[in-house]
């Protein structure tokens, strides 16, 4: 009882808001190693098949497999190879047949511990065993715990094109351990940055305020970070909240996105170039740019926006990815394969300044094409 | 519109009720026919993907397409083996790399045309393909038409266990055209009339009775053919709109299942030895003789249902499946693996009666032992 009250005292609770699939986003330093009284505590009786990457294995497997037993939590692990093709039909399979080998039932639990890759695919594997178990998240990167461990987006990628299959499955449980991010790169930390400023540009004027002040001590572990960790959780709780399967307002989370998954698939995923969070960043800066040049935004704002994700280390132009450029037909093409795509035109997250981003459907192909190509010239 | 007028009184609607998922099956002659006037009508502007198998494709493929093109429905098809080996995770990724080659988007469909198998298949294709997209059955056995293609559950065969990968995805819109049901074996359409049973067995004992009756005309093509069959629909829909995720109540639909599965594992899901509703029909006698043995049912009351299964040409004895024997342990083994078993105890759908049955959960497998061991000596 003391170590729980303990925990309860040094971390903050995110409330994700969905009726029955309702759960709780814990995010605090230490929580690997209190995960197991976490879990015993919201799920007794449960049994866990911990995924993750040999990456993250050597730094926290170790930890996390002593704090579930010594929660008296039965757990298997699945380590896998780390990197983007992991999230792959191969891999899911594997992973599915070992947990099915582990004769796990559907009140018990896959835990994610690793970043997108694994939490995705991991989320993915719980959602079809037994046509859906329940799924536990401990996001070990920025990235993760700001943006994809939220929301219950599970999936892997078709050769075709990047989580063109999965499914949406919500976690019983996300854990933050805010410890964990010391062991990132400072690239893989701005790359999560990038979606912490996201939730600023979208409809938060107020926290972009708060980064441009914050950012060193973000960057540097400060008190700071579990603040804009837990403000990002709430920013993207509240819109899963209120659109669960992307119908509508969801698709505001993809500012930055259409263009940056553009890039990302034109660079064929190789990470030496772009990863995720650049991709959106640049896809950002991108987004205010175009949105200027239609008379939708000031170009101060722009600007601004601009300034702050350079300020973090993050690319804002085409030509900052290294390695050769591209042709806009290639871009346009990977466009053409985005998932968002609705009915043969074109929806973009466009912005009227910074917080004040907006849904247009219907953009003209033609009107994004002379853009692409004025920004691959200049 | 006289067409549309003209169909909707020849065939029947059994409105399944799931708030926002909600959805109709249409039952009657000539919907292979009239399909693509019947989704136009409702889903207007959709494309579509028909997922089929080669022997279903010889019989009605072209008229199906003939008529989704008069009705200005684009579509494309795709054309698998026949056979429950067809669910497998090869044929999953297969259709689904098809479906995404095909640019549908999440607002389009995929169109299963067949039976249970293409059904299970292509509903999981639908519910993972971009998170999820829009889904239509068109049931060609009876098996389908009353069970499979009601209900949502979709998914494939793991090597360990039957459907044990799969997702709920409900359709949008089921087609079940009776006149298909012609070119079925006297076998295929007795084991689909044998879930047709287990609704009466369950909790309608009014309509055991008028199968009774009826038997004779349903299997000879006769108007209590699609009275069966709606009825049979809305007996299922009934169950899954009170527990769509099989939390509670819908497990008394796995009457006859936990036996019939564990005989199809034994038999290596070998359908020349036993198919599914065979097994079930054998699981239902077993179910019944074990209610008797425990003193909950009447000895009558099992030799009623036992008679009604063999003059639908069902076996109703483990003694009746070719090709050899069983060991206790086998079928034990195949029990503890189903994937409904809760926490190491054994639930078990058995019953007070005709039209009576109820969830048993713990029971004690030493006394399914006994019961299996005399059921395999005598």
């Amino acid at each position: 009882m003391t170590t729980m009250t303990h925990t309860a005292e040094i971390h903050r609770t995110v409330r994700v808001d969905l009726d029955a699939r309702s759960y709780d986003i814990l995010i605090g330093p230490g929580l690997v190693g209190t995960a197991g009284t976490e879990i015993a505590a919201r799920l007794p009786g449960i049994r866990v098949a911990v995924v993750t990457d040999e990456t993250v294995a050597g730094f926290h497997l170790r930890r996390l497999l002593d704090s579930l037993e010594a929660a008296g939590i039965d757990a298997v692990s699945i380590v896998l190879p780390p990197g983007e093709p992991t999230k792959s039909y191969r891999h899911l399979e594997t992973v599915v047949e070992a947990v099915i080998a582990a004769r796990l039932e559907r009140g018990d639990a896959v835990l994610a511990l690793g970043g997108g890759v694994v939490g995705d695919l991991a989320g993915f594997v719980a959602g079809i065993v037994r046509r859906g178990m329940r799924f536990i998240q401990m996001p070990t990167s920025l990235l993760a715990q700001v943006d994809s461990s939220v929301g219950g987006k599970t999936g892997i990628n078709s050769p075709q094109g990047k989580n063109l299959v999965g499914v949406f499955h919500q976690p019983s449980l996300v854990m933050a351990d805010t410890d964990v991010l010391d062991t990132l790169s400072r690239r893989e930390f701005a790359a999560g940055y990038a979606e912490v400023v996201k939730y600023g540009l979208i409809d938060r004027p107020g926290l972009f305020d708060w980064l441009e002040t914050n950012r060193a001590g973000i960057f540097a572990g400060g008190p700071e970070r579990a603040e804009a960790i837990a403000e990002s959780c709430r920013a993207k709780a509240e819109v899963v909240a209120a659109d669960e399967r992307e119908d509508g307002r969801r698709a505001l989370l993809n500012l930055g996105h259409t263009f940056g998954h553009a890039l990302e698939a034109a660079c064929k995923y190789d990470s030496a170039r772009l990863v995720h969070g650049e991709g959106v960043a640049i896809g950002m800066a991108l987004a205010h740019r175009f949105s200027v040049r239609l008379g939708l935004c000031s170009g101060q704002d722009a600007v601004r926006a601009e300034r702050h994700l350079e300020a973090a280390g993050l690319p804002t132009r085409i030509s900052d990815i290294p390695g050769g450029t591209f042709s806009v037909d290639e871009l346009m093409r990977a466009i053409g394969q985005d998932k968002k795509v609705s009915r043969g035109s074109l929806t973009f997250i466009l912005t009227r300044g910074i917080g004040k981003a907006f849904i247009a459907r219907e953009v003209e192909p033609e009107a994004v094409e002379a853009f692409l190509a004025d920004e691959l010239a200049g």
